[in-house]
C-alpha cells in the first residue's frame, strides 16, 4: 500500500515554507520541511521561477498527491497582497501542473486543527507541530506553518472518516 | 532567419488577455489574440491551471521567445490585488517554465509607446493597436491591452536599437 503524502505550502513574497508529511498506518510522520528563499535583488520572473522550480523539485522527489495551502482572507495592504498573490499563483501552478489536488484552509481552521483553538498564536502552532510530529527541534517559522497546513488536511480527513464511521454507527444503532 | 515573436499578457482574475505579434523585416504584424476566461464557479487551483495551461498551449503553438506583462504599481484594494497577483503568478510561471524571458512595463510606458502619451485612455490604446497592426476590427479589451504590451516591447527594442545607432553616430561624429 502506498502511504498518503501531503505537501503543505506557505507561500510568501520573500520566503515560501514547505512541509511534507506521510501517513504510516494511522500515524502521520514528518518527511521534510524547509524554505525556498527568493533573492530580493531578483526581478519578478526570476522569483516566480524560483518558487515554481523549488516546489517542482520537491514534488518530483517526494511524490505527494495532495497540496495544502493556507487561504488568505484579508491581506494587509494592496501592495503586499499583490506580491503574496504572485507567490501563491506560482506555488499553486507548480502543484496543479504536477497533477496534485490542492486544498485551502483558513488560518483559523489550521490553528483549530493543530492547537485545538482557532485563536492560537504562532508559537503555539509551532509547539504543536513539534509535538504532533515528534520533532527534536522547531522548524523555521514558514516551514512550521506549511507543516501545520498539511497536518490540518491530514486531520480533516481523519475527522471526516471519523464522522462517516460515527454516522454509520448511528445509522446501525437506529 | 526566424522572425522575433512576442507574447503580450494582460493577466486578470476573471479574464487574461493575450496578444501575439511577430517581426517581419522592419514591421511588426498581428499573429493572434484573445482571452482566457476563468470560470467564476471554479476554485483557485482550477483557475490557476486554466491560465497556466491556456498560455502554455499558446506558447507551444506560436513559439514566442519573449513575454511582456504590464507592471502593476497600485492595485485598487487588497482583495483584488491578491486575486490579480495569483493570476499574474500563474501567467508568469507559464512563460518562464517554457524558457521565455519576461519584461514588465508600466501602463504609462505602454500608453506612451503605443499612443504617444502616457495619459492616453483605453479607447485610444485600442484604436492605436488596430491602426499599428492594420486590424479590420478592434480586439476584445483585454486582448487589445496584451497586444499593446507586446507592441510597447517591440518599439522599446527599436528605440533602444535606434538609440544605440544614434549613439554610434554621435561617437563617430566626434
Amino acid at each position: 500500500m502506498t502511504s498518503k503524502i501531503l505537501l503543505g505550502i506557505d507561500p510568501g513574497s520573500r520566503i515560501t515554507g514547505y512541509g511534507i508529511i506521510a501517513q504510516q498506518g494511522r500515524q502521520w510522520v514528518y518527511v521534510d520541511s524547509g524554505c525556498i528563499r527568493m533573492n530580493s535583488a531578483d526581478a519578478l520572473p526570476e522569483r516566480v521561477l524560483t518558487i515554481f522550480q523549488g516546489l517542482t523539485t520537491l514534488i518530483e522527489r517526494w511524490q505527494p498527491t495532495h497540496a495544502v495551502v493556507e487561504q488568505v482572507f484579508l491581506a494587509k495592504n494592496a501592495d503586499s497582497a499583490l506580491k503574496l498573490g504572485q507567490a501563491r499563483g506560482a506555488a499553486i501552478a507548480a502543484a496543479v501542473t504536477q497533477g496534485l489536488t490542492v486544498s485551502e484552509y483558513t488560518a483559523r481552521q489550521i490553528k483549530q486543527a493543530v492547537v485545538g483553538t482557532g485563536s492560537a498564536d504562532k508559537t503555539q502552532v509551532q509547539h504543536m507541530v513539534v509535538q504532533l510530529l515528534g520533532l527534536s527541534a522547531a522548524p523555521q517559522a514558514d516551514a512550521a506553518d506549511a507543516l501545520a497546513a498539511a497536518l490540518c488536511h491530514a486531520h480533516a480527513g481523519e475527522n471526516m472518516r471519523k464522522m462517516a464511521i460515527d454516522g454509520l454507527r448511528r445509522g446501525r444503532g437506529r
